[in-house]
């Protein structure tokens, strides 16, 4: 059985479980202040063209978030995103066990765009009764959206501007950050992103790693005590190097790119057996994440082999599923579900 | 150069990497859901011969801590523990982020006593204005505590009898529990531990693991949908089978326990060397933690091989220093540091 | 210039203040431990008819949600309401300032139904992946709603008995239970209110009191230490027998209900005013509140005599406005605007 | 009987409740953005010879301190205070409940000092740890202490600069503040508190109102976005007015500086009767609170005709025990007391 349920069913990538077993009984200090988080912290920088970044490791994403929201927030302030937004509804309340509001705008194809923001903000500050309100007090995007779509740079560097005009900062959540940018119509590098944004993550626990979530600060307001923040929402973890090992290992030699673009790679091949069937698709996603919509027995016929997420209801009585590809998908796993996808019945 | 700085220099037991690696490649779901992480409970269940505990897995000790303790206070109440127990001092104030203060009483070689817990409880609960004051809602300790000492058999209960007459749960920090076990005066077993306490950790991180601490419930009150906090508090790990593999390992043939005995074993041997030397201690730890009290002059001479973390200043201008021992210290490491401590100057 | 913009204008009813001079110079103990404290609750329990219920004062109304609302949830718990409903949306996050999020449904007229709740629930617990989003635990109605609409007794019941389904609470913000009451089309009594939630607040600010809101438990389980929560949160007056004595004159001869009746009737009479002129409403509020929908000609001549405040904007340029009688709604201020209604431009 | 167990047990001074009788008709509008609140504002103001403070009213003393508290501190950080002061110990960890950790340091008569706080700022940053510990944040001290003490003009001025170098607020707890400078031996004026502060809070409720706090932000770094936190933390009263009109009337003729005089005079007489038998003080209160260490005999002779307040155990069997004056202490209740201590056993 092939299982693509999502991009977290293996290990790590074989590199980086080679460099663990390697290190594995070196002697180093804890909390991040080793060697090898300072190496991957210069590859990363390095990377992102942010030579003044601030580079933090924690192990997964809700701890992320909760971090980085947290430390960016005064206490009366709340985070604008996407209604559909992994904050908003995926987190068990994560930020608001911070103090904080999820503030939720309606969006399409899981975006949310600079026009609907700046609206957002006018309104709050153009109120008389602002003050009984949460204040926007940042703005939070998915790279790539939680139903696989991507922003365009003019759309990203829009966002980013009517961020600046309000002095909020912008980050971006990128726990798929790598399968964002291997879609074959995004114009943005990751040096783009680390100057459209003040703050971003770049995920491991999807991309290749065992666990772990790289935040980059290019902002210097957002830099002050970052690592109390992190010890106090229990995001410090003892043996450090576990993340700078990985994350160095991802960052030499562009394995973290060529990981994420073999598997949109193998996304886009399940995508166009998809489409040659004539099978629609819920949202537009060119990433990793693909989200076609099946009868009961079109689905019932591809799980003999291979097993996708239920996603949603949709019309008809048929349902949206996933397919989720990662740097673990085989080619036979891939070979497999497109020569079933050609057989299945319409 | 020897570091005995602490208990988390290196990275896992051979025989958990070695698991780590041979599952690597295999597809499982995720959240601590998968055919391991129940393997590794049904073990910790039959070690701790707790057949109806739940077992739940964390990454780390604060996260852990801070889990626990906002899942069973309610709002108004605080975590009685020793005035120098580590959520008091050592945590960035993450209980408090959780709306909860430490309550923390006088305490001597790191424990607190029955009779000074019920003599708090019957305080608070006869004053006119409790009201006024946070309500003690649970009891705290460290097994074995931050300076090495532990809980005898007699003591553990008088304190579990106590919290029972309130109501309240007693919660045990076991980041080092196997280390206080090992302890040659050590009356308790694990069994008895999970007996003689409402919930407790079994910790990892230090006991052998990359990371990884195993929450054991055992008393029902505390069971109920105790996943909605580990997913709030940014604990619920993406990967979790790598936490149920990890603990699989440990619990199989009771690696656990022959990993911290080793460790203790080194620790007394070195313990030895000192009181041989005429050095005395700070504290009377028989765990893997030792705090001798040493000269400038006999720190120096140690430190050309061995490397000790500095505690705290002593009387006459010497210095508390700590040496820990761990799985992963080797007989060389405390072979040398034997022979340097009988040859330091007196 | 006659004020209609809220019904918190003035100080307190006369014999409000009268009460308040005439105890003045008494000397009382504090924190609602006072004997007026005590007498007023027990008036409050026999309007009830609720002889065990537990009744608590606090100051004002932000107050009253985040203590009720705190005290009865548990961390990973959120407060379902309407999405226009206050706690959503007018107070500055002070429930996410408890760690809380409020889950919004869509709503009609204010009003959330039985139906709609019981779909909501039913979808969290059959989900698999309930612990990753936040767990239904109360469910919040104001009575009347934001838009001055009522619940009816079955609809009230049916919402009560999901609640009681899933052993969730029903909390009922009353910081206008009395105009609600007084709606003529009401066929509820304030011992049906108490009998068909499980704890609701009579609000006193809105009705004729300086400020006070009387909390009402009626299920024993939310009863435990809710003054300590009360401490907590910040509302536990020193002097708290201004509102001991407030409430107990409120409820002293129905003055409460008179209060209310009386605002009610000049609020119906601005109505039919509007009606007679053809100006159709946003909602279908019967209370103390009226929003017609104005052009701003309409709004110019009627603001020569009398102050409205501005909701929302409406179609074809049109303004919705809001009119609020209360207690000290005088005959003379609502003659001047029924005779400049007759008269305005159509 | 003659009540002396606090400062809060009548009502509001006959002046403060007249304006409230004679403003009790009018319209306003709410939340404090009326003309009598920006009248006492300015009276206010000028009383501390601040005309760039700002000034915000709240209605009680535990809403004023966690208001302030969280307004200024980041998420990581803790106020230094006394051991004992007021948010360490009375008021239900609603510090804690927005997150922060209390540092209280050892105190003598109730009072911190500006070496012991320096020493703490210092050894913290000097910690190769730090950000494994609560970052003190803002120093908080009460004016007079919790048991009658002040600081003198050197005392606070070295507090103040100590905070500055670490660039951290001095926040003064008011409460009772008109009684401290009405001790004789007080060397500071009120506008000397509102410089060598950065916040600090004006009383009401224990200086002749019926309720209310006057917040005084005097450094602009704290100022911003003041009333979202009052309105976050429940303290925004909607009949706001009324804080106004209370602190206008006490700040017109100087009548809160009678009142507390007043009350300091009535104190003095007691303590003089007291030391002219012999008695022995807790502390070396000059203010409105007295603690005299009575014997059973002597407090069963006294309680005849007045009430004082239990307040800790002594030596001997002893009782420490608390008379409090006010404005509304009479001398006719002075006299008795008096005349009773002139005649007790001793």
């Amino acid at each position: 059985m092939h299982n693509f349920q999502c991009d977290y069913t293996e290990g790590a990538h074989p590199k980086l479980m080679a460099a663990l077993m390697q290190t594995n009984m070196e002697q180093t200090c804890g909390y991040g202040l080793d060697p090898y988080c300072e190496k991957a912290r210069e590859k990363i920088r390095a990377a992102c063209e942010a030579p003044n970044a601030d580079v933090h490791f924690l192990v997964g994403g809700t701890q992320t978030n909760t971090t980085v929201i947290s430390a960016v927030l005064r206490p009366y302030q709340g985070a604008v995103c996407a209604a559909q937004g992994h904050i908003a509804v995926h987190e068990t309340g994560a930020i608001e066990a911070t103090g904080h509001k999820v503030l939720g705008l309606p969006c399409e194809n899981g975006k949310i765009h600079a026009a609907q923001v700046k609206a957002y903000f006018a309104a709050h500050f153009a109120s008389e009764t602002a003050e009984h309100e949460v204040q926007p007090g940042m703005v939070y995007i998915s790279f790539p959206t939680e139903c696989g779509t991507i922003y365009t740079k003019n759309e990203l560097a829009d966002l980013h501007a009517v961020c600046k005009e309000y002095d909020v900062p912008l980050f971006i959540d990128g726990a798929r950050l790598g399968y964002g940018l291997a879609d074959p119509n995004c114009d943005l590098t990751l040096p783009d992103v680390a100057k459209l944004c003040d703050i971003f993550y770049i995920g491991g626990t999807k991309c290749g790693a065992l666990f772990g979530e790289a935040v980059v600060i290019t902002n210097d307001k957002y830099k002050c005590d970052f690592r109390y923040m992190i010890k106090r929402h229990g995001g410090m973890l003892a043996k450090g190097r576990l993340l700078g090992i990985q994350f160095d290992a991802l960052f030499t030699d562009a394995l973290y790119f060529a990981i994420t673009r073999g598997a949109v790679d193998s996304a886009l091949r399940i995508r166009e057996a998809f489409e040659a069937r004539g099978i629609e698709f819920f949202g537009s996603s060119m990433t990793n994440q693909q989200f076609p919509i099946l009868t009961d027995a079109q689905l019932a016929f591809l799980s003999r082999n291979s097993l996708p997420e239920f996603w949603a209801d949709a019309e008809d009585g048929k349902k949206i599923v996933r397919f989720c590809t990662s740097w673990a998908t085989t080619k036979e796993s891939v070979d497999t579900l497109v020569e079933d996808i050609a057989n299945m019945p319409i």
